[in-house]
């Protein structure tokens, strides 16, 4: 087959190759092990050239790490409730249930692996969003103490990822209110009344 | 060469091989990439049996992720200056200058793509370290509200190794004054005077 040059916008054609290829790259992984999959394998599976995944991914890495995380779309709708901590820990929650299926946490580790160089997808999307969310609580003239985006990374996905990678135990989705709880007494707001603070 | 049982005991013949075989692990990740190496291969190149490695480390998983950690022994001795945040700091400082060196992070990356089933190394020996420093605070009487392991890991450690994986900027030594300050924040102590509190 001819090379299929991809094109980033949404939708279309270019969803579609991006599905194929997607699926292309999920079918090697379970049939032949992680280790043994490479970006012209994908291409030969999916129909495509190899070079029109580089163009899209950049390499091997970065299509393992877009797979792993694209259902979560950066351009999705992020809850919006006019609480930021409701707003956070639902978000926190909807990744660790997607982080957590199987298919995902075997891409994240195969990505970890091979991540080098640039932020990886579930670190700069993962922030963006992260700054969006509390970008809209600002937007409403809340000039409370808010924790930043680089505390969301690092007290709240930074401990789902590592968990889902290192530990063997699964990941509750409860996990996502604790950790939200400990991100929020950093910034000296305690737990809303009724729930006990984080530590007992 | 014949089979070399290899004994959990430090020290001595037992200590030589493990050394011998991290070593051959070292070697073949460097000249070959971390995707071909294979427990076969570093055991020709160590000159031991395949067995004896699976019988000390388990699996490739196993072996690599005791070799980007070992230097960090368990046994080693810990800080134990009176005050659990200068001991968690210094630990934690030790953890970031450790694996940010080149060919550990290598390691980490490789292994965390095998983890699988059971705690890896970098999370269960770091748990029981930060355990022996809380539990040492505390046998000297201290009743004021410490964190506990689970925060330690959760707040220091996790986002050390995520940055490590995941990120495209180095890990500073700095983190860890700004992350044990975060996981006192939780608890509720904040940090001496003098010194800024995480979020400005």
């Amino acid at each position: 087959m001819e090379a299929t040059p991809i094109l980033r916008r949404p939708g279309g054609r270019s969803a579609q190759v991006q599905a194929v290829v997607r699926r292309a790259l999920e079918e090697l992984v379970a049939e032949q092990g992680r280790d043994k999959v490479t970006v012209p394998a994908v291409a030969e599976r999916a129909g495509v050239s190899a070079s029109s995944i580089y163009r899209r991914w950049g390499d091997l890495a970065g299509l393992l790490n877009e797979t792993a995380t694209h259902r979560l779309d950066p351009q999705r709708p992020l809850p919006d409730t006019g609480d930021l901590r409701a707003d956070l820990t639902a978000w926190a929650r909807e990744l660790i249930e997607h982080l957590s299926q199987p298919r995902c946490t075997s891409l994240l580790k195969a990505a970890s692996a091979l991540a080098t160089g640039r932020d990886a997808d579930c670190l700069c999307n993962r922030r963006a969003e992260a700054n969006t969310l509390i970008a809209n609580r600002r937007a409403r003239g809340d000039d409370a103490p808010l924790p930043e985006p680089r505390q969301v990374i690092d007290h709240v996905v930074a401990p789902i990822v590592f968990r889902l990678i290192f530990g063997a135990e699964p990941v509750k989705p409860s996990f996502a209110q604790q950790l939200v709880d400990e991100l929020f007494a950093i910034v000296g707001t305690p737990p809303p009344e009724g729930r006990a603070p984080p530590v007992a």
